[in-house]
């Protein structure tokens, strides 16, 4: 038995009021509590169910050159995860996106990564009960980020597809966009051991899922075919199927068995962080002729267009 | 197209530089960073991964009478997890030993939750590569708190079964303990829609798994039996079996279906937070005779009993 020593009387150590943080934190802001603050100030208690039971959801949306990108879609889906968790927060929708454009006005980030939260937070009592906690909000602008440097979106990314099995639905639904991602990230590390750069995981019945914070779509014979369960209903992938319709391009949502992944003319992954990313080998395989291929060159400039587009993007008032 | 306005130029908010925090905290004691902090200043980033990704792991050891319970299984259990999540601190077991000590006896809990947690933390550079990452450790000595309440442990808990699936040992390890709980929270609120207390979800087979913070057993005809996988090795299930070999009781692990769960003579759930706590409702049914069983009650006393046992508990040295 080991002995827990508190050391002699005189060893005990003083309990300061204030913690000091010697990390370093993006150059950004943040809103909590009613307040506009630096984002080395965005912290929430280790007693937050949030935390400390992943109980939250969350939604990013981008800022490019000045403009949200499809804000809409991003509010749409938060709210509706909200409602599915049972969360509810003292602002309105119109009050969010006023949240929102503030943060990133503050940051005077033209390229920005925003990131909306709700997290179950605690109950005043300390209550187990979640229904008597008080549901938290946090929102903040950071400068935009990308899953794929600029080398990997020139050259495609080199991905795994890992046998880890993505979390099914019947125990999260993966349409409330939510952090349980220690599956994606052991997808990462299977992705390093390999000497790849990152990693799909695979659904229950081994068919694809997605990838750590992104989907992923296959073209064969011009036909674009992303997976339709268990996946996150990414707004970029869903921007891929609305580009396709524009582009009469062919698109369907069924599963990707491994071997079909690995014998596509072109892959690709999707997600706000980065938008369209070429994938050009996968395990020990190239994809088509190992190079970035014409209808994701094709998709990606359209993708960048449409950020100017009045219909699709928003101005950001800056000071 | 919604509009996100920043409001006109005099409307913009100003960056504020501290948060102003109106939330209560539970008294106790915290240690980051080197400090002994309040509850009120346990905070992490939402940058952290730890948040943003539940990329962590923890454990809870409980203080009863002055006295830590079986210290030595719950450090082993978080350092296997933190070996598996390919995770490193900066302190040795003994010092951690000596910390966690030391937040109790600045709490002056004599009965407290102490809980130790490890973090993938943020990377210096804000890369997205979790290797790269400053691994973080938090710990904190709260009161002691239970799954049941005084009248609960009396009269028994009333339970449901979900049909949530717990998510599956093929997505998150459940040996690492984990933050991974929306299922489980989807589980309680199921509960809480029939009118009972707490839910046991269900393996991917449909096997009885394990409900929110504990393990279940059955006694049927004097044999016990607790679920084998997919469930949290929990140190309290540990100990029932211990205490069984002790007894000459006989307990095996295996499935449990949610028709030999609700035909059992007795049901009890186990947990750190409440150690042995009797179940007398599944969905509409009746536990046996619907009261607190004898083996249940007996073995409720000798885990009690045991908390004075020097082999089995460590004093904590108050100042």
């Amino acid at each position: 038995m080991t002995l827990a020593v508190a050391g002699p009387l005189s060893a005990l150590p003083t309990v300061e009021q204030r913690h000091r943080d010697h990390r370093c934190y993006p150059d950004g802001v943040a809103f909590m509590d009613g307040q506009y603050l630096p984002m080395s100030e965005a912290k929430i208690s280790v007693l937050d169910w949030g935390f400390l039971h992943s109980d939250a959801t969350y939604d990013t949306v981008h800022v490019w050159d000045g403009r949200f990108f499809r804000l809409d879609l991003h509010l749409n889906r938060f709210f509706r995860g909200m409602e599915r968790l049972r969360m509810t927060l003292p602002y309105s929708r119109a009050e969010i996106e006023i949240i929102l454009a503030n943060c990133v006005s503050l940051s005077r980030h033209k390229s920005a990564y925003v990131e909306m939260i709700c997290t179950r937070g605690v109950s005043p009592t300390f209550s187990r009960d979640p229904r008597e906690a008080e549901n938290r909000f946090v929102a903040f602008a950071v400068p935009f980020g990308s899953v794929a440097s600029k080398e990997q979106l020139e050259r495609g990314l080199h991905i795994v597809v890992s046998d880890t099995v993505r979390i099914p639905p019947q125990s999260v639904d993966p349409s409330v966009k939510n952090y349980h991602w220690l599956d994606l990230v052991k997808g990462l590390f299977d992705a390093y051991d390999n000497g790849a750069e990152t990693a799909l995981v695979v659904d229950i019945s081994g068919n694809i899922a997605e990838g750590p914070g992104f989907n992923v779509f296959t073209v064969k014979e011009g036909q674009l075919r992303t997976p339709a369960q268990g996946v996150l209903l990414g707004i970029t992938r869903q921007t891929v199927l609305d580009l396709c319709d524009e582009l009469f391009l062919s698109a369907a949502v069924g599963d990707i068995a491994p071997n079909e992944l690995k014998a596509a003319d072109e892959v690709f992954i999707t997600s706000t962080a980065g938008g369209i990313m070429p994938v050009t080998r996968i395990d020990d395989v190239e994809v088509g002729d190992g190079k970035v291929g014409a209808l994701t060159r094709r998709l990606m400039e359209l993708y960048w267009k449409k950020h100017a587009d009045p219909t699709w993007s928003t101005p950001v008032t800056y000071a």
